[in-house]
């Protein structure tokens, strides 16, 4: 399958369309948006078979790890159109006080969908954060029409899925133009659709150069839209000698399994591994030798991965400084990814941006400090991060307050003791942190809260009750929690 | 009083100053930041004499006018104080369920202090957005530190109200860092903070040319940066029939007193009075056209706003189909703006985009169409606004939903039988619109939710209880509103 890529036409047309959904969608109740996710999520779980196969073909992922992402994918539209339902997500609130002296206005607020959010997936989640993934299903639960550009290296999979969402759309009576599917591999169909006048919104999950491409494309635009790129993360992880003295074996392998997991092909992969010289840190660095020596090669995404990581792997090898401490000692063929782990000492590593660089599939950075001091120093010098990591005892957590201090201003989620690949789907998740990480920190793109992305608030004055949308109405008819006069009545 | 410019090195120190201030004050408790809040507020009306003769001098403003001003300035920083206590603004969020099979990571979240916010004050409120205005008190709410250029037409002003913000950081025995006050009076000083690498976030009322400016600065940022530039509005009145044949004299009355409010000089000014041409409308216009006559000229803010108007006003006058509908009668001094609407058929509007500018002062235009078929034409003309206003039976309304749903995409707030003047402040109020009213339509700029425009999430996963920060502790020793597991727990 090569499809041809969208015409400047086509991507009018699909704008156009979403443009005139927009005008029914926005207004559906949320019960409408809950069903329409269930039927995309029914209608996925009943192709499952079909999409496993195409996926496991063009992403070289396994099978295991594509229902694994299957299932993510099928609980992210269910939930997130609960959360409709729910109805947290309007943050609706009423301010009326007819005794008020002197009188006041009532005025009652609501969130409402932006407009025809267009979403560009990821390669390396083929379902979760692609066609039907996270951003869809947040701008769908939203009220917001979508459309997606199929990722380039997994056409087949990407038009299964976008039929499992058109079917569903028309199952649910919908217009059509709620959720379109485009081809497009060249950079002229991403600068179509984001600087399309009707288009109201982003969302992208890749590289540091494609998201900030858009983000660059967005802003010139003569109204600037948002754009929510994810852009990938380093995911610092400190390792604080007593709990590395008492735990190094333990510790060795949970992070040799993380940063070979998926090949090494996740934005959570801790791409950095700082602590103090000492003999503890010695022998966990002979262990993350030992089992990385061990990891077997593995086929990577596409061809472009494969020949940026070995391109990016050599660049990092000429950097003053830089040793490998282990590489997996299976021999790998082309496509593939094998394991390499490098070492750097803080000094070196301070004085060369270039290390700060994300090199994506089965690669990671030990950093070797001399004390505490130069670990902060390290901090200090990190560039924003989707995760940051903290092996420690509770003790040593306690003192070292600077550190957490440091990684909370640059991290979106904060670890402790634990590993950064895993992102649970729930509202407490923040999946996004501060540029380059994300290229808007002050948003998520897993979790319920990823709808919030997709919403403005208006206010309505002194409007006549019955001509308001239901969720304002006096008599609440969709029991939804509301603040009342700024105190929240949970319902 | 000539203050002189700040230079690039005095910018460069505040800045520092500011993210060390913010490496304090962002941790602490909400009841501090109450506590500072107050404390500006109590400040502010023991200066209240001084700073009221002051903001007159420089504004031309009225002491009536000023005095309610600074009401408002002191209610705002009390409610976003007591807002920042309540706790709803922190959105604590924990899922923890240590039954899951298979098990579940515990994750919460919260909402954190962006980072060091400039302000930038508007001319038209020296008070209220200005140095200790609305994005001030909300940012020092929100636990972020705050530097605010003084507009260059209220120095004197500016100053007495940073004096009260610099005395209570000291009462409150917070760092210096935590609000510091710059004069600049050139392009340069405000490049310099925007671009600063330390400054997290912008805050800017005024023009659309200086606020698209500050925009562009961010976004050529080598990490870009949110800035909230609320940038002025038409507001347009849509008059419907029956409505006007009811109530004509009364909707005159109220017309002419919104758009010369303030000598025109409010960003929710009627810019826009949109009607069909019938019996009602011809009486409206004469009855329109005789009050706006009998006002008398007065004192604009300052010598580049009397220029600009009498230059806007020129230059509309030039339009293809505009004529003058009425003039303030009484002669005017230089400096002075006197009343003017012009008249403009939907058809002449509708082919000239020059006639969408805002011309800040008191002028509006009405645009006089032909029937319903137009009137929505207008409407699906208009810009993104700040405010949108129906008068009309509800009768009117409830068969005018295309009109009133063409509104709602492009405003921020939608007034019924009223005028858009008057900015209640409450957690309803959404002030801010679709661009070019606003740079970003997802906040706003009134009310205690403009908080949430400089915070972002972050998320502890596995975190020991006791480090979490309080209102993230398992017992919520604040006792605040939280979601457990995705419910809400009101407290």
């Amino acid at each position: 399958m090569n499809p041809i890529d969208a015409s400047q036409t086509q991507i009018d047309h699909a704008l156009t369309s979403a443009v005139e959904a927009y005008s029914v969608y926005r207004h559906t109740a949320p019960s409408v948006r809950l069903k329409l996710l269930s039927t995309i999520a029914q209608l996925i779980e009943q192709s499952r078979a079909q999409l496993v196969a195409a996926a496991a073909s063009e992403s070289h992922l396994t099978e295991t790890r594509l229902n694994n992402e299957l299932n993510r994918t099928i609980f992210q539209l269910e939930t997130y159109g609960a959360a409709s339902q729910k109805g947290y997500c309007l943050e609706a609130s009423l301010d009326h006080d007819p005794s008020a002296q002197p009188a006041k206005p009532d005025i009652r607020k609501i969130l409402i969908a932006l407009g025809p959010v267009v979403v560009f997936g990821s390669s390396n989640f083929p379902f979760a954060y692609s066609t039907a993934g996270g951003d869809t299903a947040s701008a769908l639960a939203a009220g917001c029409p979508v459309v997606v550009k199929a990722h380039p290296a997994h056409p087949e999979t990407s038009a299964l899925m976008a039929k499992c969402v058109t079917d569903a759309v028309a199952i649910c009576g919908l217009p059509a133009g709620v959720f379109q599917h485009v081809f497009g591999a060249s950079f002229e169909v991403g600068k179509w659709l984001v600087q399309h006048p009707y288009t109201a919104a982003v969302g992208f999950t890749g590289s540091f150069s494609g998201g900030k491409q858009l983000v660059d494309w967005a802003a010139a635009r003569r109204n600037p839209i948002p754009v929510f790129a994810e852009m990938g993360s380093l995911n610092p992880v400190f390792l604080l000698p007593e709990k590395l003295n008492l735990s190094h074996t333990e510790i060795a392998n949970q992070l040799v399994n993380s940063f070979t997991l998926g090949v090494g092909q996740f934005c959570t992969k801790p791409g950095f591994i700082i602590g103090i010289k000492d003999l503890a840190w010695d022998s966990f660095l002979n262990e993350l030798s030992a089992l990385t020596s061990s990891i077997s090669p593995a086929p990577l995404l596409h061809n472009g991965i494969a020949s940026s990581f070995e391109k990016n792997t050599e660049l990092i090898l000429q950097q003053p400084g830089i040793r490998v401490l282990a590489r997996g000692s299976a021999p790998s063929k082309p496509g593939e990814g094998s394991p390499v782990i490098v070492q750097v000492n803080a000094a070196d590593w301070l004085s060369n941006s270039l290390l700060q660089e994300e090199n994506f599939g089965p690669f990671t950075m030990v950093i070797q400090c001399n004390d505490a001091i130069e670990i902060l120093a390290v901090a200090k010098h990190l560039e924003g991060q989707l995760t940051g990591t903290i092996f420690a005892t509770e003790q040593e957590l306690m003192e070292n307050r600077a550190l957490v201090s440091m990684l909370e201003i640059r991290c979106g989620r904060l670890i402790f003791n634990g590993v950064p690949t895993g992102v649970e789907v729930c509202k407490s998740m923040q999946h996004g942190g501060p540029f380059p990480a994300t290229s808007d920190a002050r948003f998520g793109a897993v979790g319920e809260d990823a709808i919030r992305r997709f919403l403005r608030p208006i206010a309505y004055q002194n409007w006549p009750d019955a001509l308001l949308p239901l969720p304002l109405q006096t008599k609440n008819p969709l029991a939804i929690p509301r603040f009342i006069n700024g105190v929240l009545q949970p319902q």
